[in-house]
């Protein structure tokens, strides 16, 4: 773990170059991802099964929906222990095993992915080490071309491994890739969108906050409430918007603001009516998306692209205004307390 | 939606009501849980998606490790809106569909059964209401026989729907039931339980709590999280042990106690590492389980069972937890405000 001299330097610094490695995965990650496709595809499985921990289960939930969408396959996150703990054999013949790592060290991943193979699944491992025991593990491997991350709190690896992913289904389906190309200048704007300050200058002293998206921004409120807990240590809680109203929709108050992520398309449109809800109730509602889908206080606007694509953009804000919160308060993003960059649980 | 004359009267009669519910569902549910079981082994689904929201879906969960470890079927959580707001056309050939809600009346799970069995999938409802929407639109029905539930908090409903899920399992597989004959009397035991009142007492003045559990202990966690949310609106988030290590460590503190909850066997055994990892960051810890997984404040005993039963009884307590601390800050946890018994998700 690298401690950076300025607090949160090497945090921005990732969070800064997203564009510069989704423009490497388009340029040089085609190949090996068209390689691997075909021998999906060629496999034709049945169901998609994902494994993965923190960060890259959110990634794993963003192919979720990929794969139940664009696909129609049905698909679900592997429970590791399952296997590690209680040495369940299940039977995954016609079964894609993808197990999403950027180290590629967690020894839960490994056991299971291997435990997989055995079953009869056909394994994939993405991670960020190619090199890596988990990496060498599965039958099949992506490298998501992240280059090393130095900050304990993922950012780059997180958007490249989406665009990994969604290069990997668009390759699947015959897809030629047409709308992942402008994702670099995209990316670029929302590095560069001013209304991030505003949210963190806003959300100065606020300690609870919830999060909320459904279908395809749903995986971006559970990463950017992640990012909030892990940088900032303040209690986010990440909600789609339909389960917001089983429940949890009782402890919004006047001291928790919410993070509504509201993609142009579908995610957005759905949206509408848990916004009307939070509005009902008085919460104080900042929306990253589209502005169309409801009023709001704040609006950190995401440039329009296909929606399946939108997550790639729309957490680029919620990096920044987790790093950004984090230095207010005198905590290093960088390093975490109490966090280790490889977290190796059994 | 009842409103009770002393708040938290109606919850906590159905808390109390639990030990009765597992008694009736035992005596009259197994002939029709053993005629659901034999329909489906007949069927030889290879794959298992279950459909629920709220307090129905951490049951799901439940359902998901049971048959994962008890079965060997892969198992994953369908996200309702990829068909409902997406239009996704899965291909269910194989697939076993569960949908679970109390109610049966809620309109994104009624359209998603219907498609399931549209791409070919078995479709099965457990609900509290037989002659709902959702009971007669999926091909085979649980009833759960938990009779009406009047607080908006959801607890005898959550501990039937488990149980009669349990019951389905081990009649697909062949079993007597045996391990379940206990439960009545081990549940009166937990409802008796006195530390529940000093685990309130102690947290009267908390706002933000951590609720974690591996395995089985892990559908428990996340109802306790929710249960605290609804009914005290506490910043309550739950995590499996695992996860907890990957980032959200980072925000416990001396503000922030953490309820683990350690069943006597394997979640409890794989939940030592994390314990000793709280114990290292200083973290106040409360058992609820067997005292022997690690040390803490305070113990909440447990009554041993077979494992995959010991989430029927370990809830409960919890359940105790946030009726009382509701009832301690004057919210009624009968009726949280923001809430209705039916929510209408589309």
């Amino acid at each position: 773990m690298s401690k950076s001299i300025q607090p949160g330097s090497l945090m921005k610094a990732e969070i800064d170059e997203q564009p510069a490695v989704f423009d490497r995965i388009l340029s040089d990650g085609t190949p090996e991802v068209a390689l691997v496709a075909r021998r999906i595809a060629a496999a034709s499985p049945r169901f998609v099964l994902m494994a993965a921990r923190g960060t890259s289960d959110h990634a794993a939930l963003y192919l979720k929906y990929l794969v139940e969408i664009v696909l129609g396959l049905p698909c679900g996150l592997a429970s590791p222990s399952t296997v590690t703990a209680y040495g369940a054999t299940p039977d995954l013949r016609d079964v894609l095993w993808v197990a999403a790592s950027q180290s590629g060290g967690s020894p839960d991943l490994l056991e299971s992915t291997r435990a997989a193979e055995r079953a009869g699944a056909l394994t994939l491992a993405v991670t960020n080490a190619p090199d890596s025991p988990l990496g060498q593990a599965a039958q099949l491997h992506l490298d998501i071309r992240a280059g090393a991350e130095r900050a304990v709190a993922a950012t780059k690896t997180y958007t490249a491994t989406l665009l990994t992913l969604w290069l990997l289904v668009e390759s699947w389906r015959g897809g030629d890739g047409g709308a992942g190309r402008q994702l670099p200048d995209l990316a670029q704007r929302v590095v560069d969108e001013p209304a991030v300050e505003e949210v963190a200058d806003r959300f100065r002293f606020v300690d609870k906050v919830v999060v909320t998206g459904r279908g395809y921004a749903y995986p971006t409120a559970r990463e950017a409430a992640l990012k909030l807990m892990e940088t900032s240590y303040l209690a986010a809680h990440a909600f789609s918007g339909a389960d917001l109203l089983h429940g949890p929709l009782a402890m919004i108050d006047e001291d928790r603001p919410v993070v509504a992520v509201t993609p142009h398309g579908v995610a957005g449109t759905a949206m509408e009516p848990v916004l009307a809800r939070l509005a009902e109730r008085g919460a104080d509602v900042t929306l990253v998306g589209d502005a169309a889908h409801g009023s709001a206080g704040i609006v950190v606007p995401v440039p329009r692209t296909a929606e399946e694509l939108s997550p790639l953009l729309e957490i680029i804000p919620l990096q920044r205004l987790a790093h950004t919160m984090a230095v207010a308060r005198h905590h290093d993003p960088d390093a975490p307390r109490g966090l280790a960059k490889v977290t190796r649980t059994l």
